[in-house]
């Protein structure tokens, strides 16, 4: 493991540093200044590299110079980062990136500025030592990852013979328990939605107006009751339509993985588990859907009593789907449900914004099999887990459509590695695993 | 009408520019400010005045010299305040007092300030011209009506036999339309309760754990739609049983106020209303009791998409009673009802804060006639009307208890003060009318 004055150490964390928020308009500046960053950094090692704009936050993409006959791969992965609120709750400030015990604390730390930086650094000691790699590389960094990837359909399409690759790479997701080498072969898709209630013209006297005048935070309960019924299945009509059962085998494998019910209390913190009834917590997270409460708000938020019935109220929804389950379809199917659970007396107002496909790949194709023995010799001495995950890459799918090519999922987060929230870290010794990692997959994908 | 140069409407502003709002901790110095500012205005119109320091906010208590054979009537107001979020949707700064087409604007315009302050200048006058009062006088002016009048009971035993009154009269209710002369015979009671839902230790990623951890938010929101049914009728167990029904010369009566449904809709820039089946929009704001979410919140806040799994998430929840249920009871009937229906998985806290009871008294007692003739003198040309109203005033009851007294509700505000709310008024008619009025009520109480 590389040391605390380790170069490659201060590298990652002066990437840390950059407070690019994708979701924030605020932070406009502060993501495209990250992504000139990158393409020094990467001009640097000799890649031929461009910084393009797009309508929203710019894509890096970096190249070496191609040659007939090599097998080209596709490295993808972003330098943008989800927001930091509670803010308060962090240990330490976001974006001063903290060391302790060997574990790097900052926003992005883990998803995804420690994972893909790894795969950047693995291809500089390549081409210091080698002088040249050993496949044609494609380098796709992109900034709009945290916000549904809103632009990168539109680059692949436009520069699809520029990106033509025979396979994708991207550490993005997660190892199942600390040395594991972990093979993520599936991953829940995501469709997100804002409803808005709004009722009476401003804030009104709750004691004046209560019960004459419909409450717009009590519609916005509703509905969002409204979504589950009390065994924790989605209540919304046709939800599970579509939904592909999980298979005997991955239920057999998933349950000898050295993660249980016991690390998912602690790695949480929680005192109970709950969900779906007739699935195990690794099955209700990998490979069934949910619908979740992101946010709800409404009415006094301040210290003690107000006695207001509130003009409006919101829930921010997300929910995550799982193959075979179309993303538009499901949310047709959760609007329409939303409208007719909308009590009266109140307008509902819903505002998409992304959405995503469910991800499979099959584990035993050539290239999953040249991805596995690269993670067995980067992380060697434990069982290699073959898996899931609950988190969403929608731009698997658009790869998959766009340039025809797979995607190998080769996660190095840990469970408590607190992706998108509070405290959010990434272990020193994944993060110099990762740059192993990288070196070893291009020269079996090299074939 | 007094001139904009009239040196007491000046004084009235001044009073409105103390930001004295009780339930704000920062604001306690302000609100001692507002009391020292009232004590030097009473001392200076020759009342005997005192500030009497309580745990919570100091009370203003003055009186002239008492004489026997005379009536003793106690006036009651407040000099505390809402708090004034969101203070964006104010159009002026709400302790800037504003005036435009002869209606103040500013939090305290109504509620309690510009009401409680004509009876001080009515007060003011007649000691003027008369050099005394045709009453023995108790003017009792609280700093914490709007959190519950915590302390207001412990004062009024500790000084029972100072405070032994005839009679008490309030303004701090409303007039059902411009210039209706109204006497409110009843107002419902209030509890008030918070509930806190936690999960996990922090704030998840909704994508790798949704599914398996409850998510807080999700269950607040089951939570709060657990208080209705589809007819707006509230769903815990017990809740109506002992509401005194509707008399039918009242739903005869509140038929023919000239207030109506259009009314409403105006007055609380609502689209339609909604409430519970079998009764009209003024039963089921003045004699049926409701659940209200005054303020829910939980995740995240921001503009666009955090997928998070919230770690907590809240409901503060206020309960209109009306008579003759009892708070206490009502509200653990409540709180059982929570408890039974909190999903599982996640850990419920319930926090009581105020409750006050119902009140009811007879509109064809001695002094409520008189009071109805001091209303009818001082806003002449149109019907009395008599009605309960929806708020809460939990001390009249408290009156009753500890001095033995009815309670006059004698209110001055209009239905779109806009009392709890962004841009609270108080026309100047109602605020010299306000003056007229406590003079022609010390007459006609003196009987």
């Amino acid at each position: 493991m590389g040391s605390m004055s380790d170069p490659r150490l201060a590298e990652y964390l002066q990437f840390l540093r950059f407070p690019s928020i994708s979701t924030d308009p605020e932070r406009k500046g502060d993501v495209a200044a990250c992504a000139a960053w990158l393409e020094r950094k990467l001009t640097g090692m000799g890649l031929e590299t461009r910084v393009v704009s797009t309508a929203g936050h710019p894509i890096v993409l970096a190249k070496n110079a191609h040659q007939p006959g090599r097998r080209t791969v596709m490295i993808y992965g972003h330098y943008d980062v989800q927001p930091v609120d509670p803010v308060e709750l962090w240990t330490s400030p976001p974006f001063e990136p903290r060391i302790e015990n060997d574990v790097v604390f900052a926003r992005g730390a883990a998803d995804n500025k420690g994972q893909i930086f790894a795969h950047v650094l693995g291809l500089e000691e390549t081409l210091k030592e080698k002088g040249e790699l050993p496949v044609n590389l494609v380098l796709l960094i992109e900034g709009e990852e945290e916000v549904g990837s809103a632009h990168l359909e539109e680059f692949l399409l436009a520069h699809r013979e520029d990106l033509r690759c025979d396979v994708i790479a991207i550490s993005d997701t997660g190892m199942i328990a600390k040395g594991y080498p972990t093979f993520t072969y599936g991953l829940r898709g995501i469709g997100a939605l804002e409803l808005k209630v709004t009722g009476p013209g401003s804030d009104l006297h709750s004691g004046i107006y209560g019960g004459a005048v419909a409450n717009p935070a009590t519609a916005v309960a509703r509905l969002v009751a409204s979504l589950h019924d009390e065994n924790g299945h989605v209540a919304v009509p046709g939800f599970y339509d579509d939904v592909a059962p999980l298979q005997d085998w991955e239920r057999a494998a998933w349950a000898r993985l050295p993660f249980g019910d016991e690390d998912l209390l602690k790695v949480t913190g929680s005192r109970e588990l709950f969900g779906e009834a007739g699935f195990t917590s690794l099955e209700r997270t990998w490979a069934r859907p949910t619908a979740e409460v992101n946010g709800i708000g409404g009415g006094f938020q301040g210290v003690g009593t107000k006695t207001v019935l509130p003009q409006k109220a919101f829930a921010k929804l997300t929910f995550r789907l799982v193959p075979n389950q179309q993303p538009d379809d499901v949310m047709e199917k959760v609007k329409a449900h939303l409208r007719t659970k909308c009590p009266p007396g109140v307008q509902l107002e819903i505002s998409g914004s992304h959405a995503g496909e469910p991800y499979f790949t099959d584990p035993q194709s050539a290239d999953g099999q040249a991805a596995q023995r690269a993670l067995q010799r980067a992380f060697p001495g434990k069982d290699l887990a073959l898996i899931r995950e609950g988190g969403s890459i929608p731009i698997v799918n658009t790869f998959k459509r766009v340039l025809g090519a797979e995607t190998l999922l080769l996660g190095l987060a840990l469970p408590d590695c607190r992706a998108h929230a509070p405290d959010e870290n990434f272990p020193l010794a994944n993060f110099f695993g990762g740059i192993g990692l990288n070196r070893a997959l291009l020269e079996e994908l090299a074939g």
